[in-house]
């Protein structure tokens, strides 16, 4: 009776909520977002925390449970708004958590609630979406489990989460202020990888001496530290929320069997190393079948940058023995940092797993294609997608495209372009000489099937093209298909994989290559879709999708409060 | 013709405004509050400059003109507030720029207008009023000049402005992080004192070494220069805008003749050094009637504390010598940190200068005893006022009081003490067992007289009691007396200065001391009453006052979006 009343709650706060949501519990989650001095990496270092912790807690729930986050920010002077990653708020676009998208920042002394229902089963993320709040230590993770009497098409015995992240010991601003400032400063390659918000920094280097902030004592970076028990099989949820780092993870003396990829079920395969690009989450199944008399390493390397971060290293333990480091070396974590192949073959790999297909929509409505560019733009430098460099409006799109009267006053009224010029050459230093910073939205047909080709090329950097994760909200796609080089809009359509094509909500585009994606505009909102490295958001790396706005429930008044809604 | 329509234009917009006011000029400014690396003092460092500068541009007006500051909150995640310090804001409550007590703050991205009058000729300070943004270096000066016709009651030929801050390395984050820590952290004595945004960290410190922070050559830490030319009289303003410092300030071999405190004509009185707390303006001065052939230390130091912050220097050069640092060292500036003596000798010394005497109500409607306490508080270390710690409510209380619906949600109702045990004993570390933290308001008849006894006492450290600058927003009040040791209520008072007491709007409590306050609550609004040492009003050394609302005129929405008010 209880249930059902919760449920018929449910359904009626959560306007536009599907109908055939199954009808779960109400999940209620107290935040209180708060600086705090933390060692994750044995650098004591300010960290904005949650509840005291980063990564902040857990959010476990059965699909269809309604979840609400008590939001208080406890920062000084400084906003906060938090997304979940992967969670498409059918009916909610409110709580996607998108500062400047959905709602205006969360002020300093107030409380928002988060309210939306996790619709689907699988592994996720939550994490600030303001400034360059992620990388300060603001996420965590979602596990959504099947309901009642549902089962996994792969068993396992046991369910674990970690997420990987880098870690800088500048803070923020610092970063920030550099990537704006003229000439550019970079903050450089990250000191750490942190598994689970714990990694190790070198006290004993002269930058760990000198600071007087390393104690390599800590508790607080003893490493995150895996307990199995022989014999068994182990679900390991993996999610990366790097601020830069694409990463190479790899469990020393186990193989790894792929069964899931942004909450869906994959054509399982086995991996000795799996790349992970930030956004993305995997499920694998590890099984404790070796020497149980050791330990062994859980290694995390930096792949597609020469980067000078030591690898990321935590513990796999197996029960009864004590969570001591292994003895041995751990071993090189998969192919050189260049190696763009195996990378490549790993995207290629992932295909839906049969009986879980959602195939896609023969044709598309349209076609956007995106030229991902580094530019410079009034001598700062910048990304930008054909040309247009995004920037965020004061007055939030989901309130402006609501409120008809603030639309023409809060952005830019021309449309962004669908497309580049067919002569540019993604192998050399673009001029981009007409590059331009806008904050206009593509805007779609409600229920149109839309094609995006993420094109890369050079950066500004000769013979140097990027790996970039891009991450859609509000959606999954399909991934159509991968190529190395120019896309062929003749020629590489016909490749597409309409057979068994992963829907995902974060895929890469490799150097110099192309990825194509497929969605339905179904879902009524305004929707970022940008590339998840945060440097790359924040230098103008993405867009924003406006859908059937007019079928959006009233909006709620906590989301406004800023640009044309203050006062 | 045009003079009058701005005068005309003036007056409908500032509902209140007095009608004696000169009909002065509009002043616009356009600001954009940003963080840039600088290098005040050698040391590179994040700081909140407007457009590129710290100390931002000098507001230089006439009395009775109309200042427009059109500020730009280009930081990234952060908030601001600039209040407009001395100004009393007469009809313009709303442009008081205190964050939480007149407006919401103002968001990233947004433009906010700061429009009042300067109805006073004085030297006057601006600076950020959130969160601990001061010390960050966001501040400046405002000079208002005298109407055309007017003359000083003292002669100059010259008139210069500078202010003194101190600085620290680490981030305002991470000071008001440490603050509000358990076990509590502090940041210590600043690492310069900068005159006029100017000072010189040692580089050749191991600290300055082993940042790679610090350059010793950057120009940007050249020191201030003062040139004179021989045989002229310089008016030089001084501000204090110092986080934590009081300070003494000397000019080797020149005395100065004190002439005006916080806007008001002083009975001119010589120093060899100035003391000066932070809050406090004052002009003096300076016969440039030495031997010419060289230059002379302008020097600052840390007074009522045991500091090991070095003096700061900038150079009095005498036309046509270059600027280059005198060969002589600086002399000692005045008397040891710990000689109290001078300091209230000096407080006695401020006297209003006849035929500029505003005599003070004979009698007070109201008295209130503020005994200023250091507290624990659920375990964290807290400034108190009559056992209270203050802190700020999430709807400014302007918007509060003037919109009635919000006003019992806004704020605790229970009205803050007029006084405090009697047997408190002002020289041992208190117990303060029963105090609390509260964002009530101090309620006061509107034109009523008030007096405000401070009351220092013991900090939480046995024998020490250290010096707090009180500040008041939207008067000035009479400064009547000072005493050491506890206030007595019976036998004090017939000691109060009814002759020529000074006028001021920061004045200090000396340790120990008590200081009594007379003013007239005949300006409506609320208005903030606090400790200018920034980590203090942080940590709830602060009152509200309200008074009147009932006639404020109509709100801007502009100062909305927070709290109560958002959406």
């Amino acid at each position: 009776m209880l249930k059902e009343i919760v449920c018929i709650t449910t359904l009626i706060v959560l306007v536009g909520c599907i109908i055939n949501v199954e009808c779960g519990r109400v999940r209620h989650y107290k935040w209180e977002v708060k600086y705090e001095f933390k060692s994750p990496d044995c650098y004591k270092k300010l960290t904005i925390a949650i509840n005291g912790r980063s990564p902040g807690p857990s959010i476990i729930a059965q699909q269809g449970d309604t979840i609400v986050v008590e939001l208080t920010n406890s920062l000084l002077t400084e906003n906060v708004a938090i997304h979940w990653h992967g969670i498409r708020q059918i009916g909610t676009p409110w709580s996607d958590g998108t500062q400047g998208v959905t709602q205006c920042p969360i002020l300093p002394g107030e409380t928002f609630v988060y309210k939306f229902v996790v619709d689907r089963a699988g592994t996720y993320l939550y994490h600030a979406h303001y400034g360059m709040q992620r990388e300060a230590g603001l996420y965590g993770s979602i596990r959504v489990s099947l309901p009642d009497g549902e089962e996994e098409p792969y068993k396992y015995d046991y369910d674990r989460s970690i997420i990987l992240t880098d870690w800088y010991h500048k803070s923020t601003y610092e970063q920030a202020t550099g990537l704006s400032s003229i000439p550019f400063v970079w903050v450089g390659e990250p000191q750490s990888i942190l598994i689970q918000g714990r990694g190790k920094f070198d006290c004993n280097t002269p930058a760990g001496i000198q600071s007087g902030l390393c104690n390599a004592t800590n508790p607080e970076c003893n490493p995150y530290s895996l307990t199995v028990i022989p014999g068994k099989t182990y679900r390991l949820r993996i999610g990366s929320l790097t601020a830069l780092s694409a990463l190479s993870f790899q469990i020393q003396g186990h193989n790894m069997t792929v069964v899931e990829a942004d909450g869906h079920n994959v054509q399982p395969f086995q991996v000795k190393n799996l790349f992970i690009y930030s956004g993305e989450t995997y499920s694998v199944l590890i099984h404790a079948d070796q020497d149980p008399s050791t330990n062994y390493w859980l290694s995390a390397k930096v792949v597609s940058r020469n980067s000078t971060t030591p690898d990321g290293l935590a513990i796999l333990n197996y029960y009864p023995n004590g969570k001591y480091p292994p003895n041995s070396s751990p071993p090189p974590v998969g192919p050189q940092w260049n190696d763009v192949s195996p990378r490549i073959s790993q995207s290629l790999a992932i295909k839906a797993l049969p009986g879980y297909i959602h195939p896609p929509p023969e044709t598309s409505d349209r076609v956007i294609l995106m030229l991902n560019t580094q530019n410079r733009i009034n001598g700062y430098v910048r990304w930008s997608v054909n040309n247009v460099s995004f920037t965020l409006p004061h007055t939030p799109y989901l309130i402006a495209f609501k409120q008809k009267l603030l639309w023409h006053h809060a952005f830019d009224q021309t449309p962004p372009p669908d497309g580049y010029d067919p002569n540019h050459d993604i192998y050399t230093v673009a001029k981009n000489v007409n590059a331009t910073s806008s904050n206009a939205v593509y805007r779609l047909e409600f229920n149109s099937t839309v094609d995006v080709i993420l094109q890369n090329s050079n950066t500004m950097n000769p013979n140097n093209s990027e790996t970039h994760p891009w991450h859609l909200h509000g959606h999954d796609f399909w991934v159509m298909g991968y190529g190395l080089g120019k896309f062929n809009q003749s020629s590489d359509p016909k490749k597409y994989n309409y057979v068994n094509p992963i829907m995902k909500n974060t895929v890469a585009v490799h150097p110099y290559g192309w990825t194509a994606l497929r969605f339905r505009a179904d879902n009524p909102g305004t929707w970022a879709f940008h590339c998840h490295i945060e440097s790359h958001f924040y230098m103008g790396m993405g867009i924003v999708f406006e859908q059937g706005v007019d079928r959006v429930g009233n909006l709620p008044k906590s989301i406004m409060g800023c640009g044309n809604t203050r006062g």
